[in-house]
């Protein structure tokens, strides 16, 4: 992979001289274009070799090209609120909107490469965060990014020249450190892990650019000639025709869906609702309150047809819970700072510390739901949809998150009965609109799309409960007790797992 | 303050029982109007004396209203992201949108009280940020938010009995703590502190209620019956004949104004600029590089009538710095989540941590700039809003940032010749519209604007820069230099203090 890039590349200072000014018109335009049409974000990762140009590099960028359209973050330590989470959080905390450019010094690639060369995550871990990045940068791109990757590059040789370089200049000595010496003695081991990660993530829609980093001149030509050819194919419209072929779920050939074969019947008296609703309740109390509770935090989904009784679920599970750690998202239209970025940022925004808990009314189930039934988005982005969210769930749960959701399963019967009795009451007019009676004509369209999500998206770490829910009393009933059960089994196997 | 609130005040079972029914179904229609108009956000601090109901009346209205369209917050300790910036900004990043409703539990009162009690910080300083939060109190109100303070209270023998009833219960002893008998100790000067607090803040506008706590029942309907009038308030227009007389500045008695008298014609030939620039460019790498700058931020506020040259006099700013250490903000629309917050939310979200620098392209200044001429808003909006910027900026300061404003001033001349060069260079076509033609039309009205603004925003702590800029050159050096002075005179008084 760094063969080319150990062999003396070098730009005379006049070529420099002379193609320099022209490529930075070029950037420039080219930055202009992107910012005036808004359709793509570009998202620059700058890694490699220490002492290879990265730094200077990213200034030279900013310098050719406008810095109020760009937004350049270094990743350092993680902070307490990044801790908390998952690892992926704070990248998607910077990403930047339409038409605007990121340059992410370290990247997602930092920290699995370090943990590896360190001997913390042993080969099969160290392969499963690469696949992940793989996932995620396929997904940034899937959604409109520009994803352009540079890898700087150092030989063996070429490292040990400029640490000495540095020493001998009395300017520049104190930027030699112990650590970098130390660091060098394992240039090795650090490139051999470093070569695997770019083998395994070089992948045709984003492939590393590994430039040598020893002389500046051809290293700021590449680099700036790299990005403007990537920024020109992100103007050019896509061709269609590069559509791989769609195998949309087919409907079962007896006709039969899983809602459709479900029991929605049950029911449950207001006595036996009452005991059970206080017990649930203070079972859920104690729970939320467990010390182990501390190391990790609760993901809640509702979903449902309309007047499914999400709203009136949600609230028993809330008073059951303190309201310092818990928020109720409920979704609705995104705003345009959401509509700017792709289609999980507006849920990852709001991902709980530990100790908390999110409860979704509605969710990113959206995307397979109404966005697909409502032709809100393209077969391909909601067929890729259950991937995405198997990948986002997998990485809550692995951050510590207790994922669990429901779908309150109401009957065609009983959604027209409560359609009717909220337009005869005054005060619950409101929350019966024009769209409601749309959504209803499309019931086995949503059927169907209900159907495909469960059986894709019901996962170990994340499982649905599909609730009966024509009776009320008996939904709530259920979904206490589902998420206490699953309270209980997550904290009941962390017993012996000495999480810190 | 508190005596009211120490006579035993109860409601029977019976009664509660008979009106709180009705209260909570008013609260919720309430609410769902309040949501529906999206005009106001509701804030509800809940401060109070240990023991006397806060986490249960917060409970309460999550449970009584619609906790979908609530956000809780609870201020523990600071995270590192919260201790490099000011102390307000922890709560600027939680302020509800319009329509919403925040509880607030700990608020803004919490830190001044404790110091105070403590003995960290001497009565001036405590009456100091009291000062501040009723400014900062007042801007909410100003902006159209309903602020809603409630102080729960338990006298000296109730908050005793309410510890020893505490123990005494199997199932709740472990709630007392050795440090929850300490702080008893202190009851006395905790109450002479808070009661000094309230008396300081409690504003026409803004007033403290105060609820005894003893009584679950009595403070409950109590809670939700202020709740109630304060939502009730809000919805009612607000009377336009309550307005207080404004006066707007007039203009000088001879015509003159600060622009009008500058001289802009001051030049530097391009040999000298090449020198300069590369010292003074040396100069601010070195400074921003400075050990003592990681426990300092840097802002700067570039503004100037179109075509000023503030874009180019940033760039020439940003190739002195670290771009992993600075950020450039342009200044434009604002978003809809911004719309929905008060008129300074947008700048709070992007101050900067220590050790970095935020460079903003036009600024809050555009309140009483283009929306004072423009008449976006109110007059008594923009003339309110030169309190609220220096007290913005105070806070930067006293939060470690250095604060430098520059005034980009062009001539209605030399303007001209770069609207026309720009209306002539293909590719700086598009940065010419309608707009600025219109702009250009307003220039005595931006004239008066410009002179108010430096009148009563030049501070101290926070001085503006008018830099002639008919010439680029010499603006760029004057604009360097200002800069480069301003950071050494900040970081040479940090000298003597030993700051951490």
């Amino acid at each position: 992979m760094f063969e080319s890039a150990e062999i003396g590349h070098r730009v005379a200072k006049k070529e420099y001289k002379a193609r320099a000014p022209e490529l930075r018109k070029a950037l420039l335009d080219a930055q202009y274009r992107l910012l005036e049409k808004a359709r793509s974000p570009v998202v620059i990762l700058v890694n490699g070799v220490d002492g290879a140009g990265k730094g200077e590099t990213v200034n030279l960028l900013n310098e050719w090209m406008d810095p109020r359209h760009i937004r350049t973050e270094a990743f350092g330590q993680s902070t307490d609120d990044e801790r908390d989470r998952p690892e992926m959080w704070r990248f998607w905390q910077v990403l930047p909107a339409k038409g605007r450019i990121g340059i992410l010094f370290g990247s997602w690639y930092t920290d699995p490469i370090l943990c590896h060369v360190m001997g913390h995550d042993r080969k099969a871990r160290f392969a499963q965060r690469l696949e992940r990045i793989r996932h995620f940068e396929r997904m940034l791109v899937d959604e409109g990014a520009v994803l352009v990757k540079f890898w700087f590059h150092l030989s063996h040789a070429a490292a040990k020249a400029r640490l000495k370089a540095l020493e001998r200049d009395p300017k520049n000595a104190w930027r030699v450190t112990p650590g970098d010496w130390e660091r060098y003695k394992h240039y090795g081991e650090f490139v051999d892990v470093c070569e695997k990660a770019l083998r395994k993530t070089s992948s045709a829609e984003a492939p590393w650019q590994v430039i040598e980093g020893v002389d500046a001149g051809y290293r700021s030509l590449t680099a700036a000639t790299m990005l403007l050819d990537a920024l020109r194919q992100a103007e050019a419209e896509r061709p269609k025709a590069k559509a791989k072929p769609l195998s949309v779920p087919p409907p079962a050939i007896d006709g039969r869906t899983l809602l459709a074969s479900f029991d929605y019947a049950r029911k449950l008296d207001t006595k036996h609702y009452e005991k059970q609703l206080e017990s649930l309740q203070s079972r859920l109390a104690n729970l939320s309150r467990d010390p182990r509770m501390a190391r990790r935090a609760l993901v809640v989904v509702f979903e449902g047809m309309d007047a499914a009784g999400k709203g009136s679920t949600i609230r028993r599970v809330t008073q059951a819970l303190d309201a310092r750690h818990y928020r109720v998202i409920p979704v609705a239209a995104p705003s345009d700072e959401e509509r700017a970025q792709p289609y999980l940022w507006r849920f990852w925004r709001h991902v709980p510390r530990h100790g908390h808990a999110t409860l979704f009314d509605r969710s990113w189930y959206g995307r397979v739901l109404v966005e697909r039934v409502e032709k809100f988005c393209s077969d391909a982005d909601w067929l890729r949809g259950y991937d995405e969210i198997n990948a986002f769930e997998e990485q809550l749960a692995e951050a510590g998150a207790i994922v669990v959701k429901f779908w309150m399963a109401v009957s065609p019967d009983e959604q027209l009965r409560r359609f009717e009795e909220r337009k005869a009451t005054p005060h619950k007019n409101f929350k019966i609109t024009e769209e409601d009676w749309r959504n209803r004509k499309r019931w086995p369209l949503y059927e169907r799309a209900v159907g495909d999500m469960i059986d894709r998206t019901s996962t170990d770490v994340a499982p649905w409960f599909v609730v009966a829910s024509d009776d009320k009393l008996f939904s709530r009933i259920e979904v206490l007790r589902h998420l206490c059960e699953r309270i209980e089994s997550t904290l009941g196997s962390d017993k012996g797992k000495g999480r810190k």
